[in-house]
């Protein structure tokens, strides 16, 4: 059964012919009429403009620290340059991820606004099709990549399983850089244009959302792409290799792995990885819908179909691959086959529970956004105070499930259940991420309507696409959080088995010292971000006020807007601004490691992981619940306890228009981010801890 | 020499007597007219009755909890009932200094006034003269309490070294206690009326500040002296009582104390702290200032001097106390005398850096603010996006200044010097909390100018009073963040050596789920209080609101309004809504500590402590940074970048205005709780620490 190994790569080319056949399919489907066609061209136009320059800087980067990684480990002799190069391929698997995925959604948005012209079940299909590429090409090539490095050096080349499994490290790491930089590049662009949009063609200027007359309305529909499709599929990707390798690592420490009686452990993460692309890609089948239906029901059909399918295969993989009798951890605690399934149940337990209490915290009509909106009454001061008090006690609820996950699949399976934990929420990750990339998808197909002007009822039906998936995407935002928490742990307790050091005593001061350093490391992150969309959008309103001001005829529709120059300036500024926090997550492991030693690089991995996941929380919850509270504003209005109705334009809206705006980067460019950052530290910790020692 | 330990509480009368000294001056002082002695009487009795509701609470707490103590440890033969005693003992003189401090606090105000009426030098001595009285309580209690119970223990009852220290630790709990609750109640209670007097009276009705038609004024000045003259004499005794008893606790893990050679470390603490009042009580005569000379720089003589004497009189008490040869630690560190003077050095020059730092990013003028005043332009998102990134950015610098000041203080001399180091920032406390209190003083004079209708120089006067001091302020606001993180660390420390376990181990899921639950603690509390300001308000608000529609001529200034229902409602408010978070920091360290065990309960204080510090960094100066901005318009407007000038009442002025609001809990409700909030979970942890392990 250690053949099983190949079953890996095998689901992973599976994933990529499916993800391929997709994307012919999209392709072939009817992109409308001349000016639908144009203006999709500009939207794909500029995503791919932006993914060209932002791939420019960062091959430099990954040559430079791919030469740094082989130079550092010049003549080790059981490593060489192949960490180096796993690291390349890492990125390089990420970065064609991303790329894509990112030109079938532009392809699909406009056929989804074709589509749409007919019905509401084409036009999901179209959608959903989109987003299925990108999923099935994010898993497809993680989990090739992972298996075909291992088989090259555990099989082909013969190495032994612990250099095999630290080498594929740098894979992680590769994949973890990119993601870092796509999701803070992309968060940055996609928020500066939103803003540039709003504030001066909405507001200053009033037209309607979307409209073709103003010059950043194409930015903005780029900024969607680049944000929510490239940015997520380069963050997903991260999470699912960070979850197997994180495990993998951990299997090392097994007495059966030892003694080279199994390697089941080390392999199984792969395995499991392999069965989640096929559940996946079942449940891609279930997501249709008849017309009238309600697409919601489709999509969580699919996905929790497919979360729960695989929640039980874990128990046959586990069955079947695990040492019999168990194993016995470094802490000399027994591990059975029923043990490690049980700490996936606990993953998928958690990733629930805190998907669910997120829902809770951000939907309308429930009390916290209810909250929000009462408080809008006196003011945008109110609002924002609420705000930000509804996102810090959201943080609650989750950290102590998060907690309780990590105490019950450690209590189970050791530290190795914690990261298995982890991959039970993520192996379904191909079509968790369809549903997540359908969205934007339907989002642009709305704006595609707008601007070429087509019939009302196809934007209602975009619109009505793009509302639902709401519940999925939310549970999918527990399983990112709760998955990044538990992944970082494991990537944690991996440097520290890797380091050899018998554990990190936060009651000694160089720890203390790392530990407060790294609490403080997302902060600095999150001011870095926020203040680069601030200057980014300050640029963008000035850009979009000049053209109103130079352009005669614009305002009247008689001139087209230079459309171009926006999508240049915010491709600038992201890729501009994205380099210093990249650079602060990538140095400070490395320059802590060095100057303080293995166990403050602990303490400082523990300290940014905590305050990393609670700022993530803050930030995505406040966020969400505040954009939640504009929208109950709209429609009929909303009613407050006194009774009194506040519609659109009051000022109790207006009040909530603000906290939207502030919530924006917090939500979309910081939060998001900060799931990376926390297990991109805990990577490359763990990449350079045979150096580090040495 | 060890006859030196009566010292402290002789050091301790002397300063009771010097206050009682003061504060007999200051009552011999001119109080004014009769309006002015009414409305004095008015602000005097709200100010009283918030604390004797306070009080009556915190009675029944303190009895319930000292039962519990009593009864938990009762028939423990080396402990007893006097950890309870000394726990109640701890209470009471933490809220006798602020009954005290307070009522003089509020004596001095209206003499300020009628002082101003002759000049600004004697409006100086009264209003200091409030400050010192308060200062002085605080020290003076402090190690009167604190020096009584271990000569009553160690000295008349004989008890050894170990069960002494151990049991007046109870002392700290009970000032921690209090000092929670207090900041907490008075925090809401002075943002509560602030934001009722301002949004009705001054911005809905147009009145000045201080205006005697607006219902909320008195209870707007009430909250000045509960929230910043008596919750900060609480904050600071706790600060103070705190470094004391984890430098104490720490001392008995050094081989000369072990073996009965020494007490010179256990009881140095106590004589540094009596010292640090002799230098208090000199540095407040060089406050004195001559007409038209600049107060300012009295008071930096004053503190900055008391601050440097008692650097070199460290030196000076550990050459004469400390063990010849030196004293090894538990780790195997040898510490000398004079490594225990640099190691007070060292935290003086920590406290000093985060100082200036903080005052770097909340300063007028200075690049952090102006950047604030320069995107108030674009509105009021932007300013408050604005305020947030530059709040988490500045957690940066102070944080590497700790971290790199907790690692010299440990070189030098282990975890006792990183107690030591924040004893050297708090030893002085009497005179920088003399200039702390002194603020709020010359703030009330000015109001009691304003209502009782005095000649513009008199307000003048009192403002220049007021507007100095601040960067002593600040400087003493580093002290009290970087000796907080210090003192925490210390008394976690201390915790760890008195549960008797070898070390904390973050690679052990119990333990990291207790990081990550300690974490999370400072979001769920701020929350809170935030949350609880906001109905506070939304009370005030609505009572002041009734006020102006049925009162009949009230507006007009026909009628009087009815202060006293707006006190009641702040009291009220406060009282009810300081309990739940109060109870969450004593309750959470219990229930995990007898739920998971000691080392988790070691996790859980390690991340309350990460994330409380940066917590309490970011909202205090990311408050301080708004208001200031919104200062920065005032005067002759704010001058932006591109050359246009801003003033008073422009559409950037308001959006300052917004983010002053917003930064108000931040800065004086939920920031300067979290420092004593992680203290406090640590000194529970403390207490209850031979419990658990039993």
């Amino acid at each position: 059964m250690q053949n099983l190994i190949y079953a890996a790569p095998a689901a992973g080319v599976l994933a990529l012919v499916f993800a391929w056949w997709k994307a012919s399919w999209v392709s072939q489907q009817d992109p409308g009429e001349a000016n639908m066609v144009e203006i999709a061209g500009r939207i794909q136009e500029g995503a791919l403009a932006f993914l060209r320059a932002e791939y420019q800087v960062l091959s430099i980067f990954v040559l430079a620290v791919g030469g740094l990684l082989a130079f550092a480990y010049f003549g080790d002799p059981s490593r060489g340059w192949q960490i180096a190069g796993a690291f390349v391929v890492g990125a390089a698997s990420s970065a064609a991820a991303g790329w894509i995925g990112m030109k079938v959604a532009t392809n699909a948005n406009v056929r989804t606004t074709a589509a749409a012209r007919t019905g509401l079940a084409p036009a999901l299909n179209v959608a959903f099709s989109g987003g299925t590429v990108m999923g099935m090409t994010v898993v497809g090539l993680a989990t090739l990549g992972l298996g075909v490095l291992y088989l090259l050096f555990n099989n082909v080349l013969g190495w032994e399983l612990t250099r095999t499994v630290n080498v594929i490290t740098g894979f992680s790491m590769g994949a973890s850089s990119i993601a870092l930089f796509a999701r803070v590049g992309g968060g940055i662009y996609t928020k500066a244009a939103d803003v540039g949009a709003d504030l001066v063609g909405k507001v200053e200027s009033g037209l309607p959302e979307d409209d073709p007359r103003n010059p950043a309305v194409i930015a903005d529909n780029v900024g969607d792409n680049v944000g929510d499709v490239a940015g997520m599929g380069a963050d997903l990707f991260e999470s699912f290799v960070g979850a197997i390798i994180g495990a993998m690592v951990l299997a090392l420490g097994f007495d059966a792995v030892k003694s080279q009686a199994s390697i089941g452990p080390v392999i199984m993460p792969l395995v499991i990885a392999g069965a989640g692309i096929i559940c996946s890609m079942v449940g891609t089948f279930f997501v249709r819908t008849k017309e009238g239906g309600n697409p919601q029901h489709a999509l969580d059909t699919g996905a929790f179909g497919a979360a729960g399918v695989m929640a039980l295969a874990t128990f046959g993989i586990a069955y079947f691959m695990w040492p019999q009798g168990g194993a016995t951890n470094a802490q000399g605690q027994v591990v059975t086959w029923m043990n490690v399934g049980w700490a996936t149940v606990a993953g998928l337990g958690a990733g629930v529970a805190v998907g669910l209490i997120t829902s809770y915290y951000t939907s309308m009509a429930k009390p916290p956004v209810d909250s929000i909106a009462e408080q809008s009454k006196t003011g945008t001061a109110t609002n924002i105070i609420a705000g930000l008090g509804i996102g810090m006690q959201s943080t609650a609820l989750p950290i102590i499930v998060i907690a309780g996950g990590v105490v019950i699949a450690a209590e189970v399976a050791g530290l190795y259940g914690v990261a298995i934990a982890a991959l039970g929420m993520l192996s379904t990750t191909g079509i968790q991420l369809a549903v997540d990339a359908y969205g934007p998808i339907a989002d642009n197909a709305g704006g595609i309507a707008e601007m070429s002007g087509q019939e009302p009822q196809v934007r209602e039906r975009t619109d009505k696409l793009d509302a639902v998936g709401n519940t999925t995407a939310a549970i999918g935002k527990g399983f990112a959080i709760g998955s990044a928490a538990m992944t970082a742990l494991a990537l944690f307790a991996a440097f520290a088995q890797t380091a050899g050091i018998t554990g990190i005593d936060i009651s000694k001061p160089l720890v203390m010292a790392g530990l407060f350093l790294g609490g403080m490391l997302p902060f600095l992150f999150s001011s870095m971000a926020m203040q680069a969309v601030g200057v980014a959008a300050m640029d963008m309103i000035e850009e979009v006020r000049r053209q109103f001001r130079e352009i005669p005829g614009l305002l009247e529709g008689h001139a087209k807007p230079d459309t171009a120059r926006c999508v240049k300036i915010s491709t600038e500024a992201s890729i501009k601004r994205m380099i210093a926090p990249g650079a602060l997550a990538i140095l400070t492991p490395v320059v802590v490691g060095f100057v303080m030693g293995p166990e403050p690089l602990g303490g400082l991995l523990a300290g940014v992981t905590v305050s990393g996941v609670l700022m993530a929380l803050f930030m995505s919850n406040a966020g969400g619940a505040w954009d939640n509270a504009k929208k109950s504003f709209e429609g009929g209005g909303y009613k407050m306890k006194d009774g009194s109705v506040h519609p659109k334009g009051s000022e109790a809206h207006n009040a909530s228009v603000v906290g939207d705006t502030v919530g924006d980067p917090f939500k979309d460019t910081a939060g998001p981010s900060l799931n990376i950052l926390v297990k991109l530290m805990s990577v490359v910790a763990l990449v350079i801890a045979p150096l580090i020692i040495a």
